[in-house]
């Protein structure tokens, strides 16, 4: 009998969980393990290399008191399409980050929402986050009825 | 004999060239089709479905003069890592926006530097681009010296 896929979204959850919660191991055994792995921090250059990924997470996390994620409009996909053992996975979701104080004083959480994409490959039994790419959301007027 | 791989640089690139010359069809022949295919213009909510995606592209290409990009520290990621047969792709870089004027009005290229993930998904013979995520720089000094 087949094993059960694991829960790609149960990894995306537990992402939120470890910087909830401070969680410096359990960040390091969510991340895939390769010098290409990346994380794009909000208005940041790419970090990449999963050593210099944790470092950054190290840091935020020292760096931050309360925070919590309500994570809205998740959309996840895994590849191939409709395969039973996909082998990759991208997730975009909104990040609305609830917070105490210190948090202003770090430029990566700024405004309070933010828009997310990781990718997830499956490893065996678990999925590992290869590519997180997060953006700050700018407070605009929609100009989709502005057609020409 | 085994065909040779298409080249997903080449279909990043072609991206960029679409856009620099407005070129809506070559932008279309690009994506993927899927209500899932995901943009992310710079500090904007994610716009789905490939659809909607081609319309944003539409209009910022009618509203933007001039431009050219510069892609810088370009990294790209092939899945599985080593198969001579590919399905998925990763490509990071920095693009570094070169335009006439007209552009200061549109919020999707500010600060002329944004950092882009794109994800692109084979298609036998061809590379489709699955999800991009565009970001804009924050120009901040780095903190990276300010460990604790």
């Amino acid at each position: 009998m087949a094993k059960p896929m694991p829960d790609v979204l149960q990894a995306h959850r537990s992402f939120y969980e470890a910087i909830e919660s401070a969680d410096v191991d359990l960040m390091a055994s969510l991340w895939a393990q390769s010098e290409h792995a990346t994380c794009i921090h909000p208005g940041a250059a790419p970090v990449r290399g999963t050593a210099s990924v944790l470092r950054t997470w190290t840091m935020l996390m020292a760096n931050v008191g309360y925070i919590q994620f309500f994570l809205t409009d998740i959309d996840v996909v895994t590849f191939p399409p409709g395969d039973d053992e996909p082998h990759t996975a991208v997730i975009t979701c909104t990040e609305n980050i609830l917070s105490g104080e210190g948090l202003a004083a770090n430029e990566s959480f700024t405004g309070g929402k933010a828009i997310a994409t990781s990718m997830l490959v499956r490893d065996g039994q678990s999925w590992k986050i290869w590519m997180r790419h997060a953006s700050p959301v700018v407070d605009l007027t929609q100009t989709e009825g502005e057609e020409t």
